[in-house]
C-alpha cells in the first residue's frame, strides 16, 4: 500500500511542476496587441473546436459507459469513467498550455533563440509531465481506493476488470480526439496550403487567407490536444496492462503480488523525476543546434532512470536475485493453462534483475526508435535528402520515393521491436514484455515534452508572420520549427513502438483471461487453424480500412476548406489588398463541423469489429473458433497495424523536413519546381502522418481491450 | 496413369492452339513500312532486353540448381530446371508475340473496331493458352515421367521434393522476370513522361522523344513477358502445390491417390478446353462496349467450366457421394501429427461432392474478385470519380484520394478470400482450400488472354502515333486500350487472391513436411508463442521492404533516363523540329542495363530471408522456436503481402483511369489543371501496380517454397 502512496506522491509532483511551471510560462510577455488579438482568435477556436468535440464525445462516452456498467458492474463504469475524462483533461489541458504559450514563444524569439526554446519547451513539458502525471495519478489512485478503502484482493476480478475498463475509457476518447484533431488540422492545413499557396499564391500563414486560423487552431487540438489524449491513453493502457497481466500470471506470488503490481506505478513516478531532471537540461550551450538541446535533456532522463529504476525496484522487491516466477512459488496455476507449457512459459521462473533488464531493454528501445526516426524523418540524412532529389524531377517522383522511404523505414524500427520482444522474453517470458512497455512509456513525460513544443513552435510561427514582427524573429521561430517534424515523428514512432509491445500483453491477458472464463474451451491459437488465419487477415484489414476512412475524410473536409475559402474571396474582393478582414470563425466552425461528423464512423470500426467478427465466426464454426478468431484478430490489427503506423508517421515526417531541406536553398530552394513538388509530397504526408498513421495506436488497444472486455461480459460480468 | 495422360492431351492441346492461332494473326497485314520500322525498333530492343536478362538470371539459375542438386537430389535439381526454363520460356513466347501483334493490331483498326479487338485479343488468347499449356505439361509430364518411367511412388519423398522444386523454378525466374520487366517498363514510361509530357510539353508517344520506344518496349517485357512469368508460376505453383498436399494428406487413399493426385492436373485441361471456347465469345456485338465482349468471354468460360470440372471429376473419383478422407481410410496418418487434431483436421471426411464445391467457390471467387477489381479501377464507379474529382484541387489531393483508395480497395477482397477460406475450410478442410486455388488457376488462360491483350493495344496506339495514321486509328485504338488498365489491374488482383489460398496450402505443406522429417520437434505454433509473433512480424516486414525496393529502384532508373533524354535532347537538337532523329536504342540500353541491376538484390530478400530467419532464431532460441518463427514467417508475409499487392495494384489502377477519364473531357479535361494532377497521379501509380505490387505475388511463393526446400534440406535430402 505504501508503495501505491509512493507513486501517487511521484505521480501529484508532476502535477505540481505543471502548475508550477505554467506560473513561469503564463508570467512571460505575451507579445503586442496584435499578437495577442491573433492568439485570442486562435485560443478560442481551439476551445470551441474541443468544446464541441468532447460534448460529442460526451454523448458517446455516456452511453458506453452504462454498457460497461451493465454487462461488467458499477467499479468497471466507474473506471471507464474515470478513463474517460482524464483522457479529455489531459488534452485539454495540452491545448490551453499551448494556445497561451505561442504568442509568448513568439514574443521571447524577440529577445532570442535560446529564450524561445526555452519557453517553448517549457509549455512542451508542462503538458508532458502533466500527462504522465495524470495518467499516473488515475491509475494509482483508482487501484489504492479498490484496494484499500474498498477493500478488493489486488487479484480479484474486480480490480482487474476495472483496471481494464480505465483503460477503454482513456482509450475510446483518445481515438475520437486523436482522429478528431488529426482531421481537423489536416483539413485546415491542407485546404490553406491548396487556395492559399497553390491558387492564390500568398504564402504560409499570410493573414489574408481565411483558414489562416483554423490551421494554427489545428496545430493545437490536433498535434497537441490529440497526441495528449494519445499518449494518456498509451500510458494507463501500458502500465494498467502490465498490473493486470502481473495479477494474471503471478497468482502464487503470495507476498510479492502487491509489490510486483505496485512496482509499473513505482517506476512510472520515477522516472517522472528524471524528466523532470532531463527538461532543465534542454540547452543550446552557444550553438543554434535545436535538435541537439532536445537529445541532450531526453539522455539525461532517459540514463538517470536507469539507477532510479533499479533504486525502487529494490526498494520495492527487496532482493533483486531473488526469483519471483515460477510453479514452485506459484502452485496454484493451472498446469495445463497455455501460457504454462513447458519451454514456452510465461511463468517460468525469473529473477528481479531479469525484470530490471527488461525495463533497461525499454528504455534502451525508446532511445533506439528517436534515432532510427531522426535518421528517417531529418534533413541531414539519406531518406530526406533522396525524396527532395526526386522534387527535382517532378511532383510524380517526389512521391514516388516518399512512397519508397514510407515503406523502407519500417524496417529498423521492427526489427528493433523484434530484438526486444527476444530479448526480454529470454529474460522473463511475457512479464519481460511488459516491463520493457513501461519502462517506454515511463518516458512519456520526456517524450510528450518534446512533441507538445512542435505545435507551440509553429504556432509561433504563424504568429509573428501574421503580426507582421520583424523577419528575423520568423527565422528563429523556423529555426525552433525545424526540428518540429522530427520531434514530432518521434513521439509517433515511440507509440506505436510500444503499441506493438503492449498489444502482446494485452493479447497474454486475453489468453489468460479465456483459461480462467472459460476452462472448458479447448481453444486452438495455432497457426495451422483456419479461423486463426482468418482472424489475422481480418485484424490486419482493420488499419487498413481505417486509414482509407481517415484519409477519404481528411480530402473531403479539406475540400470544404478549399470551397469557403474560395467563396469568401469572392464575396469579399478586398481580402486580397488588406481592405477587408477574413472571416475567420467561419472556416474555423465548418472544419469544426467537418472534423465532428467524419470521426465518428473509423472511430467505432475498431470497437465493433471484434464483436462482429466473435459472433460471425460463433455462428458458423461455433465458440471455440470464435475464440480462435477474435484472438488472431487481436494480433492481426497489430501485425498490420504496425506498419501502417511506421509507414505514414515516418514518410509524412519525411515528405514534410524535405520540403523544409529545398526552403533551405537545396535543389533551387524556395519558388522552384522542385518546391513545388515538395509542396505536393508534404500535402501527401499530412493526412499520412497526422491523421490515419497516429490514430492506428489507440485502435490497436482498443481493439484489444473490446475483446477483453467481450470475454468479461460473456463470462457474465465481474460477478 | 491414364489420368495424367489425358491432362498431358489437354495441355497440348493448348499448345495447338497457340501455334494455330499465331499462323492467323502473323498471317494478318503488318502495316505499311513505317509502322514495320517502328514495330522493328521495339521488337529488337524487346529481345535484346530479354536475352540480357535471362542469360542474368540463367547464372543465377545454375548456381541454385547447383544447390538444389546437392541437397536434394539431381531429380529435384532436374525439376527447377524444367521450372525455370518454362518459366523463360513462357515470358520469351508472351513478348514474341506481343511485339508482333501490336503492329497487326493497328494495322487492323484501320478497318474497324471489331477487327482491331479481334486482333488482339487473338494475340493475348495466345500468350495466356501458352502460358496455361506449357505449366501443365510442365508439371504433368513430369509427373508422368516420375511415376511412369522412373518407377516413383506418387506419394513419394523423391516426387514431392521434385515437385516443389519444379515450383521454386517457376518462381525464382518469375520473380526476377516481374521485377526486371517491372523496373525496366515504369522507368521507361515515367522516365518518358517527366521530360516528354513535362518539360518538353509533347505528347505521349510522340515520335521525338528518344525514351518512346523504350517505353514501348517496356510494355512487352514488364506488362507481357513479366506477367506470362508471373502467371505461370502462380499456376505451376498452385497446382503442384495442391498435388504435394494431397501426397502428405491422404496417404491412406490408397487406390484412390493416384486419381486424386492427377485431378488438379484435369481440371486444369478442363478449364484450357472451356477457355479455348470462351475466347471465341469475345465479340462487340454492334456496340463500343469492349470490357462487357471481354466479359462475355471470361463468362462462357466460368460457367462452361462448372460441369466440365464435374465431368473430369466422376470421371477420375467415380462416385462423387463417396467418402474421400477421414481417418478411417487414411489409417497410416500418425494421430498425433498436428493435423489430425480432432475438430480441426484437413483429413475429417469429406466426399468427392465438397471437393466440387470447393472448386466452384474458387471460380465464384475468381468472378468476384474481377468484379471488384472492376469497381475499383473502372472509370464507371465512385472510386475512380473520387480520384478525378479530387484532382481538381491539385496534385496533393489527387495522391491522398489515390492513397485512400488504393487503402480501401484491400477490404472487399479480403472478405471475399477470407469466406472462401471459411467456407472451403468447411466443406473439406485443407484439401478445399486447395482445390478452390486450383480451380481458380484452372482459369488462367482466359485471365492471362483477358491482360496480354493491354500490352498489344497500348503498342497499337503507340505505333499509330508514331507512324502518323489518321486519327480516328488512334482513336479506336485508345477505346481498345481503355479497358486494358482494368483487365491488367484484374490479372493482378486474380494472381494475389489465388496467392492467399496457394500460400495457405504451402504452409500445410510445410507444417505436415515438418511433422514427417521431424517427428520428434514439438513445434508451438500457437500465437501465444513469442517466437510466432517475432516470425509474422518479420514476414510482414518482407513485402514492405521489397516494395520499398522496387519503388526506389523505378525512381532510380527513371532518373537515368531523365538524364538520358535531356542529354540527348541538347546533343542534337534538331530533335523537336523532325531534323534529326532520337537514339532510341540508347535509351533501351540505358533502361536494360539499369532494369538488370536493380533486379537483383530485391529479388534475393524472399530467398534468403527464410534461411537468416532460420539460422538466427536457432541460434538464440533452438531448433524448435526457429521452426515456429519460419512458418509463421510464411504467413506474416501473405499477411502483409496480399494487402500491400492489393492496394498497390488497385489504387495504381485507380490513377491510371483517373487520368483517363479525365482525358475523356470531365473536369476540365486534357490540359486542365485537373489533368496535371492527375498525370502526377499515374506517374505515382505507376509503380505500385506494375513494380512493386505485382511482384509481391511470386515473392510470397518463393518464400514458402525455400521454406519446404530448407526443411527437406534440414532433413539430409530426398535419400
Amino acid at each position: 500500500m505504501n508503495l501505491v502512496l509512493i507513486a501517487i506522491a511521484l505521480g501529484a509532483l508532476a502535477v505540481v511542476y505543471g502548475f508550477v511551471t505554467s506560473r513561469q510560462v503564463l508570467g512571460s510577455s505575451a507579445g503586442n496587441e496584435k499578437m495577442q488579438e491573433i492568439a485570442g482568435a486562435i485560443q478560442e477556436g481551439a476551445k470551441a473546436y474541443l468544446n464541441r468535440q468532447y460534448s460529442t464525445i460526451g454523448m458517446v462516452g455516456v452511453v458506453v459507459a452504462v454498457i460497461v456498467g451493465v454487462f461488467l458492474g458499477p467499479v468497471s463504469a466507474v473506471g471507464f469513467l474515470i478513463g474517460a475524462i482524464l483522457s479529455g483533461v489531459a488534452g485539454y489541458i495540452g491545448m490551453n498550455i499551448s494556445v497561451r504559450s505561442n504568442v509568448r514563444t513568439a514574443a521571447a524569439a524577440q529577445t532570442g533563440l535560446q529564450q524561445g526554446l526555452t519557453l517553448a519547451f517549457r509549455a512542451g513539458a508542462i503538458t508532458g509531465m502533466l500527462v504522465a502525471g495524470l495518467a499516473l495519478l488515475a491509475i494509482a489512485v483508482f487501484f489504492y481506493v479498490l484496494i484499500g478503502p474498498m477493500g478488493e484482493d489486488p487479484a480479484s476480478r474486480e480490480v482487474i476488470d476495472a483496471l481494464v475498463a480505465l483503460a477503454f475509457g482513456a482509450s475510446l476518447i483518445s481515438i475520437f480526439a486523436r482522429l478528431g484533431g488529426g482531421i481537423f488540422t489536416k483539413a485546415a492545413d491542407v485546404g490553406a496550403d491548396l487556395v492559399g499557396k497553390v491558387e492564390a499564391g500568398i504564402p504560409e500563414d499570410d493573414p489574408r487567407n481565411p483558414a489562416v486560423i483554423a490551421d494554427n487552431v489545428g496545430d493545437n487540438v490536433g498535434d497537441c490536444a490529440g497526441m495528449a489524449a494519445d499518449l494518456f491513453e498509451t500510458y494507463v493502457v501500458t502500465v494498467g496492462a502490465t498490473m493486470v497481466l502481473t495479477a494474471l500470471l503471478l497468482t502464487g506470488a503470495g507476498d510479492l503480488l502487491l509489490p510486483l503490481m505496485a512496482l509499473p506505478l513505482l517506476i512510472g513516478g520515477a522516472c517522472i523525476v528524471t524528466s523532470i531532471i532531463g527538461t532543465y537540461f534542454v540547452r543550446l550551450g552557444g550553438g543554434t543546434n535545436v535538435m541537439g538541446a532536445m537529445y541532450k535533456g531526453f539522455l539525461v532522463t532517459a540514463v538517470l532512470s536507469v539507477p532510479l529504476i533499479w533504486f525502487v525496484m529494490t526498494f520495492a522487491l527487496g532482493d533483486l536475485s531473488a526469483t519471483i516466477g515460477g510453479p514452485e512459488n506459484l502452485g496454484n496455476v493451472d498446469p495445463g493453462a497455455p501460457l504454462a507449457e513447458e519451454g514456452t512459459s510465461a511463468i517460468a521462473p525469473f529473477t528481479g534483475w531479469a525484470l530490471f533488464g527488461c525495463a533497461v531493454i525499454g528504455l534502451l528501445l525508446t532511445g533506439i526508435i528517436i534515432w532510427i526516426t531522426e535518421y528517417y524523418t531529418g534533413t541531414g540524412f539519406r531518406p530526406v535528402r533522396s525524396i527532395a532529389k526526386a522534387s527535382e524531377t517532378g511532383h510524380g517522383t517526389n512521391v514516388i520515393q516518399g512512397l519508397a522511404i514510407s515503406l523502407e523505414s519500417t524496417a529498423l524500427p521492427t526489427l528493433a521491436i523484434v530484438a526486444a520482444i527476444i530479448g526480454t522474453y529470454q529474460l522473463a517470458g511475457l512479464m519481460g514484455i511488459a516491463y520493457a512497455a513501461t519502462s517506454m512509456l515511463a518516458l512519456a513525460g520526456m517524450v510528450v515534452a518534446l512533441d507538445a513544443y512542435g505545435p507551440v513552435t509553429d504556432n509561433a510561427g504563424g504568429i509573428a508572420e501574421m503580426a507582421g514582427l520583424d523577419d528575423s524573429v520568423r527565422e528563429k521561430t523556423d529555426l525552433l520549427d525545424a526540428v518540429g517534424n522530427t520531434t514530432k515523428a518521434v513521439t509517433k514512432g515511440y507509440a506505436i513502438g510500444s503499441a506493438g509491445l503492449a498489444a502482446l500483453v494485452l493479447f497474454a491477458a486475453y489468453t489468460t483471461d479465456l483459461a480462467e472464463f472459460f476452462p472448458n474451451a479447448d481453444v486452438d491459437f495455432s497457426l495451422e487453424n483456419p479461423y486463426v488465419i482468418v482472424g489475422l487477415l481480418l485484424g490486419a484489414l482493420l488499419p487498413y480500412l481505417f486509414g482509407a476512412m481517415g484519409m477519404t475524410a481528411v480530402g473531403r473536409a479539406a475540400g470544404d476548406v478549399v470551397k469557403d475559402v474560395r467563396a469568401q474571396f469572392k464575396e469579399k474582393p478586398g481580402i486580397m489588398d488588406y481592405s477587408e478582414k477574413p472571416d475567420y470563425a467561419r472556416t474555423v466552425d465548418l472544419v469544426t463541423k467537418a472534423a465532428i461528423r467524419e470521426m465518428i464512423v473509423p472511430s467505432m470500426l475498431p470497437v465493433l469489429a471484434p464483436v462482429v467478427v466473435y459472433f460471425a465466426i460463433f455462428l458458423i464454426a461455433g465458440q471455440e473458433n470464435a475464440f480462435a478468431a477474435l484472438g488472431a484478430l487481436l494480433l492481426g490489427v497489430i501485425v498490420g497495424g504496425l506498419f501502417v503506423a511506421l509507414s505514414m508517421t515516418a514518410g509524412g515526417g519525411a515528405w514534410d523536413n524535405a520540403k523544409k531541406y529545398i526552403e533551405d536553398g537545396n535543389h533551387g530552394g524556395k519558388g522552384s519546381e522542385a518546391h513545388k513538388a515538395a509542396v505536393t509530397g508534404d500535402t501527401v504526408g499530412d493526412p499520412y502522418k497526422d491523421t490515419a498513421g497516429p490514430a492506428v495506436n489507440p485502435m490497436i488497444k482498443i481493439t484489444n481491450i473490446v475483446a477483453l472486455l467481450l470475454l468479461a461480459a460473456l463470462a457474465g460480468g465481474a460477478g
